[in-house]
């Protein structure tokens, strides 16, 4: 299974040269989680964070971007898990453009951290079953 | 007395149409505040905040904006306090360009909120005293 | 005739003291101007500067803050116009949590510019004449 | 030779969990890669883009997140050139908190683009040379 979450580019998200900021794609990554957490696994992530009390903050990151986006883009991202570990969780999130086109993609490696502690923590089991869906492949 | 925060007008400030992004302003705002408070009370916002456990969230916000501002633009922002109530104070930001120029004039009125218990509280006295120095005759 | 555009408050958008940054409203209004071009007006922003090349900066702005935002809140924005000039636009933005509990309201005024010349131009009366539509008694 | 920008960690920057939201890491490495031109290179991003017509968008990124950053952190982020190729620029940035701690290392590949055709051109033989001396023996 693959889900998408839609953006739209917003006038704010433009740089000096006409493009959009490129630190705003990691910021599209993040919403794309938030949108998957909800959409996707219908647990809402700040439920996950409050009450739950696990974080899932970035250890890794990496982008390789193809092709820029303007204002007025609407966007799909595209969120695939690559692999569960015992604490962390390897992410690809794909951007794609209204004609197909692939803008970035990127691969994010999370730990799950207890938020009271600020320490590493297994992944839950409920959240590992329900990434096993969204599971792929591979690169 | 006033304070001037120095600031840069930074690649990824500037929105579509070529200049800064007016909400863009409201941060330079609250980053001159962080630097009133290291640089003329001596004390850095976060330790007010996370020592002292009061925060100065905004009630009230008037911006006029008089000239947009661009990429490379040095700029400095005049920071007053017009009024100090027993729990409010009202400031005035003025942002000028390194020419001189006005750039925009704001009036924010900030509430002293005790930070664990998110309730209304008397703005501290050694922030009245502090606060003393910087006040002007007013608009 | 009122126009709401629905945003979610982002795991980004909270600052240090666990509430919603509050230049992050005056970015929410901007977005919500957006959607009320393509929603309402049925013609997206980015159309209107790119193609029509005219902009409408932000001269004036003034919010009251009612009620802090947290992550998770599902917010709307009503979009009322107050009154339209020969080359100005008076908004009316009022934020409303899911609950309807009023979280902030502000009044914006706009200018039309002409993008290629950076300079007043009136506002089209295809856009004049939409606003009509939208038009509130005022406050 | 090492060029360092220093930065503060501002009120804005932190996230719902309380640390600095990790997209803020990359607009820190934008805003070193602007301190090195003005302070390092002599010749402000701003002006090499406005004038000399080229841009550097980044192609590719990888960080490692190795300690969260806090709201009133003093950081130094240390630029280094790893690799100069016909069009394309290989920088290494590490962050570093004001006790020395490391908190990201990030390689960044940025490619020169003319400004006005939007397409890949030599990096300017002025830039390569002085990106000679912020080279380092490598990763």
């Amino acid at each position: 299974m693959a889900f998408r979450a839609r953006l739209k580019v917003r006038f704010g998200d433009i740089d000096h040269a006409g493009i959009v900021y490129y630190p705003r794609f990691v910021h599209y990554f993040h919403v794309a989680l938030e949108e998957f957490f909800a959409g996707a696994l219908g647990r809402p992530y700040h439920r996950f964070l409050d009450e739950d009390r696990v974080g899932l903050p970035t250890v890794h990151l990496e982008i390789d971007f193809s092709s820029p986006l303007r204002f007025g883009d609407e966007i799909a991202i595209e969120v695939q898990v690559l692999d569960v570990g015992r604490s962390s969780v390897r992410w690809r999130y794909t951007v794609f453009k209204a004609d197909g086109t692939l803008a970035a993609e990127a691969q994010i490696v999370t730990v799950a951290l207890d938020m009271d502690r600020f320490a590493t923590t297994p992944v839950p089991q409920w959240l590992r079953s329900a990434l096993e869906g969204y599971r792929t492949a591979g690169v």
